[in-house]
């Protein structure tokens, strides 16, 4: 009898050695919890599981905005359109829902119909605008690429920039693991630069510079740069100042820069700038210098007060690439064919929401004001908590979707960790997710400092009775560890 | 100052090399040709551009399912369910549409939130129901992964299954593109074996004999066979017999089987088998024997009657693998995090459609047998018109969306072809664009062997008018070049 052909040892080492901690055991444990209690399982010392470890807006009770849906009910069944008055009597639908749901069909054709691959042209012509309002310099839709959310965008991105097993590409410590995982599986090297702490985990450009004088003695071809601004975990805004150090650093070492932007709108303190709108301006001020610098930011639908991480919609647009490489970049997507129509229709109802005036207007400012408002007290309220709490520090939130608290763990805990073979951060959070059915993620997912401990958690969950939990948690354990 | 970091030559090798036909400078031309069209350019010799490069239905004017589309419109809008009257008296909604809707609600919870990287739970059972039924033998819905159309279910096999550049996969040619640009980003080896043309392109066992032995003297490991069943182009269905000749050849070589099965529901001629369903019945036959047949089926929205390509939405089914393959599996697709949740939604509505005696059961089955006679029809009206031209010879058509006729160009239209730099059949495919706006493939895009040339090209198109266009270019071609 023949054995399996595929074993643990034998399948592409690269996908066998990634990591990606935002569903990897604990997720799967958090999900086991709650298919129990969905059975009925009474065992269990809480009765809803609470996803902290992922930031996914609409799974812990945010409203999808009124205007988008009302626009994709329309796409999904174009006949709706031929009864307008009827839309409008019985189910509140305004005239710019229904003309919207028109301009975008006109474009479209349909949403079962496989879109070009860049894009539905009509979308990408709406995302330029977008862009061109919010920056003030040109965009053309040809380097716009829509894709399904900004995670399929990294994907392809590295996929072309990471040459072979010397391609390096600089990725801040803690980021998102995608990066880290998708640099795993095509066998290229993560060359980390550590955000700074205690600024709220703002970027330093000597640690860059630090970071690839490194690489380059280990032999590694770095060749580019990934920064999420506003940042991930605190949405921590970069300075016109601070990108203009990167996009020196861009010069100085030929990188290609990577913007990770998706967290434009989820900002508390300061004000987003773009990439795009900070190289403009320089390459205005600057003739020549900057004209080669290849920028690639991303935006997606997933996150900001939109939060339709279901429907899959981001795009990436290009600047100053080499033409015949970003025929590979469409060659590339092209095998894949195209992102979803309908999450391509949400990205353009994102660019281009009701404007003043508009019927559809103010319910929804009311909607998405109400949506940061929320966001931006509970993040206040679980920082307050992480305050009191005995061995933990959490800077001040700035934004995003997320806090990174450091925890110092009790010496006994760290022993307790050991003996069950568990990185202590991760031993933390287990007990946590039993006791309380809330899932985090350890700071070891997210990459931290050497002998620091953190976790990941969202401030999406509604109230503040899952935040209770987490400092009785916390008390409890520091009291059996102590 | 610096040059660009990227240029063609430093690039990732494996994207650049890759090839991927269906989308390449044909479509390109054709996408052009319809924007000038669409800007009022009158000096093209066509008004409309044809897509008959891409089995894309609703594109060429297939309607969607109206039961599929009542449902999505109201999981983007769930208050429409509010008004369940209204929505069944200006709207015409069954009271089916609306259970459906809520049942999926409740499984969903709602279409803008990440659901499990598998798929959603409430989804997944539902189609391992419909594969029981099906098939009759058990299915896990811990086995089914929904993916974002199968093409991006065959990146994540692939992947997995391609250890490095030794590993090799047998696949059919001619094949769809999909299978050899993938194998190529993976720097693995395509172990190519010729479907036999003159038995409407069926598979011979012999052939894959053939090539898994010169393979093997090639030092390739062969890991894999992908069989498209029914078959691309012609849509031929393996039988029963033909089924168990691959398997005992899997049994034998120690292969994993990729049944791409997303045409199964495009036959014209004999009975779709699945691969599931015959390595059950020889597991009970054969106890012990079949056990370790690691087996891997596809299916899609995209094509069948359904035909919603823009919607990206699919599943593949994991039988007899590692269960510890199973777990990198799901690591790997996590990493994207999930498909698009309404694609899901109409994975669910594909497999579980209305059942006679419920109220839109009726309107369903029209729709459903109106595309597929439709297909029919247009397929045979295609196929006699290549019979009539001169130096065509084309497979009776027995399913799928395509027609591959074989094409033997006068000897002066090889030397033109040379001398413009052109393969002869991507030559033709060019000129017959140029005439007529329609857009079909050539054969060397899917391969072929050696000394034959082809086309394909979908028979989706509405109407007959562009088939005599084809027909009238061909006898100018031809007369040009005798």
């Amino acid at each position: 009898m023949a054995t399996q052909r595929l074993t643990i040892d034998n399948i592409r080492p690269e996908v066998r050695d990634a990591q990606y901690a935002v569903r990897g055991e604990l997720a799967s444990k958090a999900d086991e919890f709650r298919e129990r209690l969905e059975k009925g399982d009474k065992s269990l010392p809480f009765d809803k599981v609470i996803f902290a470890n992922i930031g996914n807006p609409q799974q812990l009770d945010q409203k999808p905005i009124t205007f988008f849906r009302q626009v994709l009910s329309l796409l999904e069944y174009p006949a709706l359109l031929e009864q307008e008055d009827a839309l409008k009597a019985a189910f509140g639908y305004k005239q710019d829902v229904i003309d919207r749901a028109r301009t975008l069909l006109k474009g479209v054709q349909t949403v079962g119909a496989y879109s070009h691959s860049q894009g539905v042209p009509a979308i990408r012509e709406s995302v330029a605008k977008f862009i061109e309002q919010r920056d003030g310099f040109a965009t053309d839709p040809k380097n716009l690429f829509l894709t399904g959310g900004a995670s399929s965008g990294v994907n392809t991105l590295l996929n072309v920039i990471c040459a072979n097993k010397s391609s390096g590409v600089l990725v801040p410590i803690p980021q998102y693991p995608l990066y880290t995982a998708t640099l795993a599986l095509l066998n290229a090297h993560c060359v980390p630069y550590y955000l700074e702490e205690g600024k709220a985990w703002g970027t330093d450009v000597k640690a860059i510079r630090d970071s690839v004088s490194a690489a380059k003695r280990d032999g590694i071809d770095v060749r580019a740069i990934v920064v999420i601004n506003p940042g991930n975990p605190t949405g921590a805004s970069l300075s016109p100042d601070d990108i203009k150090d990167v996009l020196d650093l861009a010069v100085e070492e030929n990188l290609v820069v990577i913007a990770d932007e998706v967290y434009q709108t989820n900002v508390f303190i300061g004000e987003f700038t773009s990439f795009k709108k900070r190289l403009g301006q320089l390459q205005q001020k600057f003739p020549g210098k900057y004209d080669n610098v290849e920028l690639a930011s991303l935006h997606s639908v997933s996150k900001g007060m939109v939060g339709e991480c279901g429907h899959r919609g981001g795009y990436f647009e290009l600047v100053n690439f080499d033409p015949e490489v970003q025929a590979q970049i469409y060659k590339f997507i092209s095998i894949m064919l195209c992102p979803s129509v309908i999450g391509q229709c949400l990205v353009e109802l994102m660019v281009n929401p009701p404007k003043e005036g508009e019927p559809s207007y103010e319910l929804y400012t009311k909607e998405y004001n109400g949506i940061k408002d929320g966001l931006q007290q509970r993040a206040t309220a679980l920082y307050e908590a992480f305050q009191k709490m005995e061995g933990v520090e959490c800077q001040e939130p700035q934004g995003a979707m997320y806090l990174f608290p450091t925890i110092t763990l009790p010496p006994k805990a760290l022993l307790a960790a050991e003996s069950a073979g568990k990185k202590p951060d991760e031993f933390y959070c287990l007990a946590l997710l039993d006791a309380t059915g809330i899932c985090v993620v350890p700071g070891s997912g997210f990459g931290q400092k050497e002998g620091t401990l953190h976790f990941r958690t969202t401030f999406l969950a509604p109230g503040t009775e899952w935040v209770n939990r987490i400092t009785k948690f916390h008390e409890e354990f520091f009291q059996k560890y102590k």
